[in-house]
């Protein structure tokens, strides 16, 4: 007998929770209830295409009979009291990252909502991507024997206006987040962190002290190393690739491109075409999968992975670099991260 | 103000039969109406996933009000009397190769069905896929210059069993034909046909008079030159590549792996996964597009590409083919082709 | 104690004489004694580049005292009297290909050497081609097992000029050849041929009933299908691939790029350089190693490979080639290479 | 008129001695005309091979007529006092890197010779790699814009024994130094070093409170940031690849494979070869190039590149990174490098 479809409502209807509404719309096990957003205009096209009821209010979400969940998409600030009510109201909960800007907010969120045992996911998507997985799934089964060193490098198209950037953080906890988790799935102990950064070639990221240029590196608790190395822009596309170095070999995971065709001519040869534009089509595969288990953990009511946790524990990250690219030091996270 | 969806039938529940109604459930514009077999078993299993009533009659499909179209992916020998049928109660046809392994039969069916003047889509998915496509609209755009020279690599992972392979009408019928069209997809008007063939690894094949490894020529108008090369087995998956070579320069598209992923390790480096197992995971893309250029044709009401002069044009060449791996002399195909 | 240098006399001061000519005067156990030419300036600029004497005319070689061999990069009319006076005299012979256009001429002169018994070795190059040469000893040693398929890419940068053309034999006995014994390195016994060829692209080879494009396929006495693909230009440089298929994978050797270097721009991702401009370039090391295997038959006493054998074999295939490009039959081989 | 042949003598007869002896006895323009070892007997093994007279006294090369020049690939002990001598005695010099382990006696050691105005080069051979040399060359030409990142990854197939490893100076200034001459080789103005380290895999290394595994990460003048990734071990082969991240694409320079062969099999495609073993075979042609500049400079008499000073500030940022490991902060090199 098939399960009942599980009845979600979506918050945000921007870029992100379009991405999440048209996956939740297709999705043979969710029923799209509600859209909310409090740019109510946003919310209603988007309902128009997906289904689902566009509503201004977060209140009339919390107040809607038969919800199992909530996705969070929308902005930062609107995090913690989203999901801090969602907790209360039983409602499972999938967090777009990240869950605050402030460490102690976010620590007292975890506080507030840890009694309501609600699965909270975060929006941490790299993880499903098939590629991270699959080296992910090798690394642990001894494909490489012990894990030295891993290399993530990432980089944006261009950046994001100056608007959006004041607002973000500073680049560690609005982009380098996203490797730092990467590095916690596979080195989920991490004790120190160093970071440089440079301002080279966007004014207004200058001008907003912040750094469009930056090499991250890590240090897990078994001695291993990983080094993030970011750019806010990237000529050739949306450049995403993890290399896993252990003692027996190495598994990389490179770029993709639309198609496997390649152009000889008089300048050269084997060139592929440029990297998927940015993460909306690269990782469309991995919010899919990310849905997927969302959906399970509500099914099974056990802990999310990735969980609140580690949204807490990247952030601490990403504090710890940002600090280590102003002072000059290494930072130990050990304290923070007990 | 959206259309209404088209109401589609199928026809057959077996492999490719079950490709065909996942795509037909997913289609936002398409209504699976009926699902037909005679094996009326098959029908109801696959339309408790898929939706649509099972019927074991095909003229059930035929007494049924307000439908659009059909999909024929039942067995060759069943093709021509259904399309028949279905041009003549006015419904438009995608039909899956061959449309008959019998040439005279084939040109009796088009005389049939020519009055009825209704789409007729010939099933030959390789045209939509996203990387012979590239190369395709490129090579059109002029990017490598003249076409002077396609190469084809096609190889099925492992034999068919004997029953399919003594039904098939031989490798240039059945699996040959995909490439005839791909060659005809860049260069339509082909004047002649060379072929050799061995059985080098199939008793079965062997037993049969059949070939499992061969290579095809053929010519263009032009003197454009086609190369195709087949197996019947391939030990790392379904090797699916063609290069087109033009006077300044040349566009690949390889094979698709799974994932990015490369190893390295003691044995060598930059090894990739194996190819897609074979055509179902290869061409779903593709087979999801043929469906999108369906409805298309069908709301368009135009004539369909490939359509079924390809179809016809294809056998032709298999036909040919055959003919000269057997005689050991070139085949014009000028006169059948006219 | 070290041996004594190898005394060897050159014929011809061209573009493949002067490839010979320094290979001569850098190897360690080779004294270039003699370099003729009848062209005797061409002889004596080269003589002052590398070494030995120039004359202008052969029967000074056939008069030098303690040669222990000749290497005839002359013009191919010359080959068979230089080769017979050469055997007549006792002296080792390196010939580059083709021993002559006729094969009556060919078999007469192989009548007249037999009994003198000296090394004769055919500069079929490409043998000795370290990424072939690394494919043949995998496929020997049973890496893809039983080896079925064997695809041969080979395209030249340009045409060579009219003159060239006209006395070159057509493409089939001037450039298809070396193709033809790389089949014949991996399939020594071949039992039929088949070629069809076009003229696209230069006017010259056209006028010259010759082709500038041609696909020939061969069959082996055990079944196994020979692909080789031709033309007379490329956009990208000199183009020689092989692509070796058996029953357990496949290996393939690609071509040579002169760096590593890979591009990414908005353009595209992962080019490479353009493949190396022409033979001298891409068969540098393999000429290399053509002459230590020469100087290693001399040493030993043996008979050589490739040999004069292998020289007529590639003959007889490709005047098949061309028969068969003529008449639109496959031509049998059987009886011409008993 | 051909140019008399220098006449140079080599220090050292050990591993790297070997390869500038071959390299030397090879060279049309050089005269070997001593190789000076302690150990004689390695000297004579060496000069039997490659010519040359054996001494076991350095004072017999300085001693020696009509010397151009000496090569020092003696233990590193000895390169300060060889040096000062050649100096002292007008020979230009080519020298191992590194001058000494000891700053202090290097910057004593550029005070003393710096009066005889010789040429100095450094051994750094990897910027006469044609691969990294190509990528470089391009990005001076504007190939990618501005840099602003440069990714080094650079990893030894094993430890070397302890005795060597004691000796060596420590990660740092052993083995991390070619890879701080190749950053410099890009961006000359360094102004920041940050490291961390670990000892993962070897017990020696570990005894020695050296590390075996490292980041290391600079900052240019102008903002630019390097990072170099470094193992003393790779299951795959000697492991050296640069990136070179700019305003407008990137340039990458991979690994070297002893041919293009690619594997296809069951468990997967497109494998290539290991890498090549370590630095004899990598950079076989970037010693010879090496040596070709160290003539030039010689006939040309003015500064080397690169020279003393850069391995003067090779030092400098080793002896940086090496602090910065050990006290987690980022070391500025301004004023030791001014």
């Amino acid at each position: 007998m098939p399960q009942q479809k599980l009845r979600l409502a979506l918050f945000g209807s921007g870029r992100i929770g379009q991405v999440h509404a048209r996956n939740l719309a297709d999705h043979p096990d969710i029923e799209l209830a509600l859209i909310s957003d409090p740019f109510i205009e946003g919310a209603r096209t988007l309902a128009a295409q997906t289904g689902g009821r566009a509503v201004s209010d977060p209140a009339e979400v919390f107040a809607e009979p038969g919800l199992d969940g909530v996705i969070i998409a929308s902005p930062t600030p609107t995090h913690v009291d989203l999901m801090s009510q969602a907790a209360a109201h039983g409602l499972a909960v999938l967090c777009e990252k990240p869950i605050d800007l402030d460490i102690t907010t976010v620590l007292e969120c975890r506080d507030n909502i840890r009694e309501h045992q609600v699965p909270i996911m975060l929006g941490f998507n790299r993880r499903f991507d098939p590629n991270f997985k699959a080296v992910r799934d090798e690394v642990v089964a001894g494909a490489i024997g012990t894990l030295e060193q891993l290399t993530i490098i990432s980089r944006d198209p261009a950046p994001a206006p100056r608007d959006y950037i004041e607002a973000s953080g500073g680049i560690f906890r609005d982009m380098t987040i996203h490797d730092l988790d990467i590095a916690r799935f596979f080195i989920p102990n991490i004790v120190e962190v160093s970071a440089v950064g440079s301002a080279l070639f966007s004014a207004d990221i200058k001008s907003l002290n912040d750094f469009d240029t930056t090499t991250t590196t890590l240090r897990g608790a078994d001695g291993e190393i990983v080094t993030i190395i970011n750019s806010r822009h990237c000529a050739y596309g949306y450049d995403q690739r993890i290399e896993a170095f252990g003692s027996t070999g190495m598994l990389t995971a490179g770029n993709v491109s639309a198609t496997t065709v390649r152009r000889y001519d008089a300048t050269g040869t084997e060139q592929a075409g440029p990297c998927l534009p940015f993460f909306l089509e690269r990782y469309a595969a991995a919010y899919r999968a990310e849905l997927d288990a969302f959906v399970q953990a509500i099914r099974a009511g056990g802990t999310c992975s990735p969980g609140f946790d580690d949204g807490v524990a990247a952030l601490v990250l990403a504090d710890a670099a940002a600090e280590s690219a102003t002072t000059g030091k290494t930072v130990s996270v050990v304290d923070a991260l007990r």
